[in-house]
């Protein structure tokens, strides 16, 4: 039984065609920089926005109708594992994501609400086995129910921690059954809404205490998914604790969790923390901690988490960049669509549409990001600028043998004169067009 | 012979006095908590805005006139020194800070420069000990001359790395000559104008070499000063690397600097970076990093550093707060007002009406933060809240009692149903109002 | 029956007081620069905020728990109007306001739901003879409902144009049944999400059509309440016609309709189009047409309208200067509270601290505004600086005497030196300081 | 004599040539839609930001290093105009535009700075004449001089106004020496820093004033420029009072002026009031105001105006067909780079390379939009969506045919099931990728 029976099997057909339901860019199995792009890209379809939401805003009922609306709670659950394997079918998408909520709906007490996971869990497995998808990271819901009105991990409520830390378990234990690849926290509201009514000190200790039991638990169990933080700097709360990269990557330091964490970069939160997507791939890649990236985008112009498709070719081109430059590239990580379809596209369709852009312009980026670097467009400018440290006294600097004392006796007996050369960014940027474009 | 002889000696005298020469609220001798007012507070000068800044802005020309306009550079410079303690002893503020170039011009080399520093260190040495006055801070500004176009120790170019670490010698030897109780690194172009051409790895990590090799200069020749990291998040480059607190204090870790530096944490630095002032001094004090502030206030509808003198009584009450709650205080650090007169606020006069309304305005907010700390106006709440953590399940989660595997079984067998309170967020900012108010 | 059982009627008790239920500024009956606080402010109730918002937020249910919540849609309806009134006879506020949507479910059918609205309409007439409360203003909510999803009088569906107008005309006929002073529209979805797809001159044209339409008809049944408009940037919509007071005047001359409206200025939508409150209100009294406010206050650092209650008592200060220097002060408007509790302040006596917060915050307010009319604190200050447009040249040129030939000569043949005089603004913060704390 | 003589004349040679003196996309003679590139781009170079400005920023001094450093301010201007000549000849660009402060030093009085300027304008006009280069537009600087700190139409001190008013007539008499196509107005401090000390009424009363004394002298002396306002929000001054095209609209209506004027926009401009660039072009050609453009970009992440040269596809794209849908396209108004070499751009290669970059990017989206034209890709989806208002209801509506009564009826009796169809913004967004990608 198909769900959404007007929709085709999605296949390359390239720029010339004008299917609207073929990929003009993205085809798996050609190979860019010696993998396929599959495998570069990694795709995956976040079930919360794609079978969830239905469009609703602060001002707004939700617009989206969708096949299964009527049906009661669990068999809304059970049609959304069908539509899911059947969209990744048609999308060729190897990968999915989920948070609890998610999949399954709450029970009245944390036993129900596990034992209807359960049901859904054994339903995924089953359609992960007949069609080879898989799990790319699942995830705990501890934001939307009103237990979590002041945080989870950092609730101000000790009986709140105790319960996400039962839920926590829960999905880590689910991951495991399903051979999620990595598992995700993202702290939808540890953070706070006030410092006149908060000890921050104790929400930061109790949310590393948080983490340490989830490492140790995933030890315990044998589950050997990446762990990975979201960063994000606002919305729902104020401020929210993993606000940047480096925010988050100073308190892995901190509290000895380092080694145990990447993280899940999302391109509209950089974009909300002040940051280029760009550098957030930067800020963890220099730190060995780019784990995977939610691949949307939002809107500079609003102050809000938009969650668009991606569609802005110059982000993803420098997306894929400093993915390939990644050792490993995105590893066990993936390209997640953490993208909802416009409230105004809400016909089912759409939810095809928009996925084909997104993938469409990430298959795009990578091929442009290729040839940046096969090109060595960007790297014979950048080896070209920083010269001056790979010989004589930069060598030397970056060797360690210097002290401010040595330092000023080299410029006081004689330094040459000082003579810096032109960045040209607008001659980049150029270039960097033509690249983009020539693809 | 006086730069400013229409200004009579500056003294308190009460709100009720309306004479525009006189304090309202600072007392430098009147206890506080313990302490006085002065030493609370250490105010301090800055000599760039004071002494140097014109009110040019990059649509205009410089507004002010002052009677040292005309004078040959280091002529300028020596009567600046005047200016300076004459300024410092009618306000009656015991501190001030300098960059290098605001002190002295600079020569054709650097050890003509450094001849000139030496002339006006000698005559600021002078004075400090005819007046009693003291150094907070002084810094070298690496930011100024073109040949730190790139950044200074973030330079693609070795030979500016180089000159920059002479400086900052020259600066330690000063900064001891004086005395100073702090040493400041606000790294103005360490950061970047576009990634394309950027090789961040290399420049963060030639930054941490510098800083090391400045804490190991500084004792080596035994001065032993507070070294600050000044965070900002962007301009005049595109992104500096010492975006915030949190960005900062996360490259202290990852560099072993993190013993060696404490934050000064400009207010509107912080709202820049899209926090609030008092965000950024919990987050620096919860890591025993929080070392002095520059004292200002920006614009929140604009995007730049507008550097007001600070007015707003919320934020000088909540970053008060965060002082008088910080171990020891201020401690060795003190409020630097970081804050030039308007473009708009040209004549003489308005130098002393500025730090006239700063210091008020800081003097209100000591004397509302201490009131809110003894009336435990919001300890009292925080208490309130987090009770939980101190008793039963909340309190064996602390001690580190709990697994997630104790916790999801405390939540299976029989948890008693969660209840949250109100936060209650109108009520206390209704509470902090009347506080505020009624100092 | 009372809804609020545990809450006393609330009455002034000054600032000593420290009874949670009292006011400590707003007192009805006192006398500020020869009116009653009552009629200067005209305080009202916002029913959305107040009887239907329940906390929901994009990534979490709803936390208030409400003694209606279990009612059926009509029940419901009917146990708020009760809550309504006793929100409003315990608060001792004089108005409400509300949207269709807000006090009746919506029908199958718009007969069903004029029918729904009519029952609803007969009970709140009833109370408001028993009570003398009365109606600020009432609007149709033509944004929630998903056929608005592409605008209601803007829409490119000329269907849900027309029950947009039909809706309308309801509205108008029970603004008139209900003595309504004022009749708002607020364009929740007139504007676009994308000008790709966005035919901006027709939907231009259509809102001035429905607006003139609504003009007309409510002269037609002689229902004689000001019009007016909500300006408001952004959201939900990307951009929104209405922007901002600027704006929306420059629509209202464009299309003949500026006779027929005054403007209803939202503190939060202000700063979302990156102005303060008080520029706002300046631009709308200028052209006599400022017509009333929604009191609330937004959060700088967040992008998205907050609708905190307003306790920032500087901007309390500056919007009541505003009504007071207009011409009949706030006239047949009022201060409404388009303020919501935080998602926080879930319990039912957060609905009564948070509305005395906001109360006694802009009596608080208006307190300091009379003070700095009354001593002319800034009024001296304008006089001054602009005392040359008073005489010679500048009243000449005022007097519309002279061409640029004529200035070219009166500078030609001598103009005295031009003198500007410091702008003192430092200064001039600080003395409002001192009038907003002496209240 | 050359002033670049390393640089060759630039010509068209494709997107495969690989000589950085080359365009790849700016072909003046392809004919596009009709007319030439030439034709429809009109590029003008901006002389204040390519042969006055050096690099200064508020954090450093100018790297900039020009031939003409050395010179005597005189000589100075004088060679300044062969650079101006001989740039546009290499570039081919056709047009110009310069403030006076540009072109000429300012003398000790009004009448010495005629004096000058008149010289340079001799200059100017033998080189227009001798190369038959043209002059787009000029101005008055009235900012950057300390007599302008609050402003000049709008100052507070009537002698500045005075001063304002003779300088507009000096530079519209050399708008007419020069047969300049237009006039701009652009109001650098013409806004307010604070409304506490400010008379906004009154400001605003004077600014119309000074508009209609320049109409005024402009017909007395058969000047037939077209004259623009040019919008922009704030900075320098906090708030300026032409924000947006929709707020300068609302004024020139106001005072009767909107017959007099048209609008320059600027795209960082735009972005720094919160709107984009083709929003911005969409507002004014609605209102047939849509009179020429600064051709730059800024930087969503900063919030001041970095006047950064255009390179975004994307923007080029969208803004073209703004102008190509505009009647009579960009008409006498043209594409004017008011956008300056990054600081760190500091070679003089740089203003070649950047305005290269800038006209090949404008070149590209000219193409991408005539092609979204010539296929009809957005036109098709607009006329679409938008049918509804071409029948039935649809179409009485907008022939005025209804009002709310009978529009009522139409629903009550009977409407048709409201049905409303998906926008597609994913898929069109793509569909724009793909137009933009195969130019």
């Amino acid at each position: 039984m198909s769900l959404f029976s007007n929709v085709p099997q999605i296949k390359y057909e390239g720029r010339k065609s004008d299917n609207p339901f073929a990929f003009k860019h993205y085809n798996a199995t050609e190979v860019v920089l010696g993998k396929t792009m599959e495998e570069h890209l990694r795709f995956a379809v976040a079930y919360w926005h794609t079978f969830n939401a239905n469009g609703t805003d602060p001002f707004g009922a939700g617009t989206a109708v969708r096949s299964w609306d009527s049906l009661s709670p669990l068999d809304r659950a059970k049609v959304r594992v069908e539509a899911n394997f059947e969209l990744l079918e048609k999308l060729g998408v190897p990968f999915y994501a989920f948070h609890d909520a998610d999949i399954a709906p709450e029970g009245a007490t944390l036993a129900e609400t596990n034992k209807n996971i359960d049901i859904i869990v054994a339903k995924l497995k089953e359609f992960q086995q007949s069609t080879g998808k898989k799990l790319l990271w699942n995830t705990a819901n501890l934001f939307t129910n009103p237990r979590y009105v002041f945080g989870a991990a950092t609730s101000n409520n000790a009986e709140v921690f105790a319960y996400s830390a039962a839920t926590i378990k829960k999905m880590l234990e689910v991951g495991k059954e399903l051979n999620g690849e990595n598992y995700v926290f993202w702290g939808g509201r540890e953070g706070y809404e006030s410092l006149l009514n908060t000890d921050m000190g104790l929400e930061l200790d109790n949310l590393a205490r948080m983490l340490h039991m989830a490492v140790d638990y995933a030890k315990e169990i044998g589950f050997g998914a990446q762990f990975l933080i979201e960063p994000k700097p606002k919305e729902p709360t104020k401020h929210q604790y993993d606000f940047d990269s480096a925010t988050t990557l100073s308190f892995l330091r901190k509290y000895g969790l380092k080694d145990h964490f990447k993280l899940n970069i999302e391109a509209n939160h950089a974009t909300l923390a002040g940051h280029t997507f760009e550098h957030e791939l930067r800020v963890a890649r220099l730190d060995g901690a780019l784990g995977s990236i939610d691949a949307n985008q939002g809107d500079y112009l609003l102050g809000w988490d938009t969650d668009e498709f991606p569609t802005d070719l110059y982000s993803t081109t420098l997306a894929m960049f400093e993915i390939l430059k990644n050792e490993g590239g995105i590893g066990k990580g993936g390209v997640n669509f953490d993208a909802k379809v416009r409230r105004t596209s809400f016909e089912d369709d759409d939810l095809f549409f928009a996925h084909i852009a997104g993938m469409d312009s990430f298959a795009h980026g990578l091929k442009a990001a290729a040839k940046l670097i096969e090109n060595k467009t960007l790297d014979a400018i950048v080896d070209g600028r920083y010269a001056s440290f790979g010989e004589g006294i930069g060598a030397e600097i970056v060797a360690g043998k210097h002290t401010l004392a040595s330092l000023e006796a080299y410029v006081l007996s004689g330094q040459k004169p000082i003579v810096n050369r032109s960045g040209r960014l607008e001659q980049i940027r150029q270039a960097v067009n033509e690249v983009i474009f020539s693809v």
